[in-house]
C-alpha cells in the first residue's frame, strides 16, 4: 500500500517540524521526508534521530513533487519561505504550517504565494514545550492535542480534507476557525495570559526587595509565573503578530482589574466574593481538552 | 523525658491545626492535644485520625494549664477566640495562630487580650493546599516549607523562641518578619497572582463565547489559572484583610502593564523583549524556597 504522503518536506526541523515528521513515520503515513533548515548541525542531528531521510539542497527540486510542504519554523522567516516556494509548488503539493498566530501568516503566505494561494492550508498546532530542536521532538507530541485549521476560502475542499488528514494522523484531534477568529481566541487564553505573568514577575524585578519578596513567593506565585519563563524572542514576535487582538484584550483586562479594584477599595465582600465564586466555578469546571 | 510541650490546645482541627498536632505527635513533643471547633462532626472526625485526644469541652479550663494554643481557624473567627481565652491563660501559656494576614490579626489580638498581648506570638505557615478539614491534614504538611513570624514588642525573647521551636519541630523553616513587612510582602507574591488570576477567568466567564474560548485554552492557561480555582470566601476574607497593601500592588501593577500595553502599541519590540527577558531570567534563576 502507499503512504498517504509519499514525500513531506519541511522547512524547520526543531519541535513542531521534528515532532510531525516522527508522528507521520509511526503512522506509516509517510514515504519520504526531506528537510531544510538554517544549519546544517540541526539538519544532521535531526537526521541522526530518525526525523529525516536526507537534508534537502535544491527548493525548486524538492518542493516540485512533494505532497506536503510543512512550514514549521518561528513565522518571521515563513514569509522568505513562501516566497522561495511559490514557483516550484507542484500541481498537486499542499503546504501547511506550525505557526502559533494565524492572520499574520496568511497575509504572508498571499503576498508570496500570489496565484498559488489555494496551495496553503494553514494550521496552529496547541502543543508548546519548554523544550525545542530536534532533541526537543517527540513521536506523540500531538497524540490527543488541537490542531486548528484556519482554512482559506481559495482552499478546495480535498485540500483542507487533506491537510486535516495529515494532522489527524499525528494523532491531533483537528477543528476549524477562521483566521481572525483564531487569533481573537488566542489573544484571550493564551497571548493575554502570557503577558500578564511576564508583567507581574517583570514588575517584582525592578523591586529594591525582590529578592525578600521571592524568598516568600510560593506555589501560587510558581504556577501563575510558568509561564513567565517562556522565550521573549518568541513571545515578542507573538504579541506584535497578534498585536491588535492582543491590545484589545489588555484594554478588556485593565477594565476588568479595575472592577475588582473598585470592590476592594469599596469593601464591598459580596462584589469580590461573587467575582472570586464566578471565576473558580468556571476554573473548576474546565478541564483541558 | 517530658515532651518539650504537655498540652497543647487547637482552635480549629483542619488541614493547618490537624496537621500541626500530627507533626508535633510524631516529632514526640506534645503531651495532649486537645481540640475546640465549630461543629461535633469535625471534632469527632479528628479524634478518629489521631489528631487531637479530646474535644475540650470548657475553654477556660483548658487554656489555664495549657503549654500553647493555636488559633487554626479562619481569621475572621480569632477576636471571638482571643476574647474568650484572654482571661484565662496560665501565666506559662503561649499563644500562636496560623493565619495568612497578620496585621489584621494582632489588631485583633491587641484588642481582645489587652495585658495579656505578651502571650501571642503570630505565625504565618506557607503551607496552602487544595483541600481542608481533618481529613486533609498531614504530619509532613510544613516538612521544609516556611513560616513566618512576626513578633510583637511586647513578646519576651524566650516566648518568640518557644513558638519558634513548635513549628520548626513540625519541620518548618522559620522567619521573621514585621507584620506590615508581613502583608506587603504576601500582598505582592500571592495575594496580587490570586486577584489577577480570579480576575483572567472572571472576565473570560462573562463572554459570550465562553466555552469556545475555553475549549481553545491549554496548558499556559491551566497553569495561570489554577489558583483562580481557590476558595472564594478564604480569598474575599484575605483581600479584605489586607485591603491597603493590596490596593498599592493592583495599583502598580496597573501601571506595569500601562507599560507593556504602551510597548505593544508602539510596535516596540525592543521594550517588549527587555521586558520578557528580564522577567523571564528572574523567573527561571527562581526557585521554590
Amino acid at each position: 500500500m502507499q503512504p498517504a504522503f509519499r514525500k513531506v518536506v519541511i522547512f524547520g526541523v526543531g519541535l513542531i517540524g521534528g515532532s510531525f515528521a516522527l508522528a507521520l513515520r509511526k503512522a506509516g503515513a509517510v514515504g519520504e521526508v526531506v528537510g531544510f533548515g538554517r544549519s546544517a548541525t540541526t539538519l544532521q542531528q535531526a537526521k541522526q534521530f530518525g526525523i529525516i531521510d536526507r537534508m534537502g539542497e535544491d527548493v525548486a527540486h524538492e518542493v516540485a513533487d512533494a505532497s506536503l510542504v510543512l512550514l514549521a519554523t518561528p513565522v518571521a522567516q515563513m514569509a522568505d519561505i513562501f516566497m522561495r516556494i511559490a514557483p516550484h509548488l507542484g500541481a498537486h503539493t499542499l503546504v501547511t504550517d506550525g505557526g502559533s498566530t494565524k492572520s499574520d501568516v496568511v497575509v504572508a503566505a498571499r503576498t508570496n504565494l500570489k496565484d498559488r494561494i489555494a496551495h496553503f492550508v494553514p494550521a496552529h498546532p496547541i502543543a508548546g514545550a519548554e523544550q525545542s530542536g530536534p532533541a526537543a521532538a517527540l513521536e506523540e507530541l500531538y497524540q490527543g492535542k488541537k490542531v486548528v485549521l484556519t482554512p482559506l476560502p481559495e482552499n478546495s475542499k480535498e485540500a483542507v480534507a487533506r491537510v486535516r488528514k495529515a494532522w489527524e494522523l499525528c494523532g491531533a484531534m483537528v477543528s476549524e476557525l477562521t483566521s481572525q477568529q483564531h487569533d481573537e481566541v488566542f489573544a484571550a487564553v493564551s497571548h493575554l495570559p502570557h503577558l500578564l505573568s511576564f508583567a507581574l514577575v517583570h514588575d517584582l524585578a525592578q523591586r529594591d526587595n525582590r529578592d525578600q519578596l521571592l524568598s516568600f513567593a510560593a506555589s501560587g506565585f510558581r504556577d501563575f509565573t510558568r509561564i513567565a519563563a517562556s522565550s521573549p524572542e518568541m513571545w515578542r514576535d507573538i504579541s506584535l503578530a497578534n498585536r491588535e487582538a492582543l491590545l484589545q484584550e489588555v484594554k478588556r483586562y485593565a477594565d476588568e482589574l479595575y472592577v475588582v479594584y473598585q470592590a476592594l477599595q469599596n469593601n464591598d465582600a459580596a462584589k469580590l466574593e461573587e467575582i472570586f465564586s464566578l471565576a473558580r466555578e468556571v476554573r473548576s469546571a474546565w478541564t483541558q481538552q
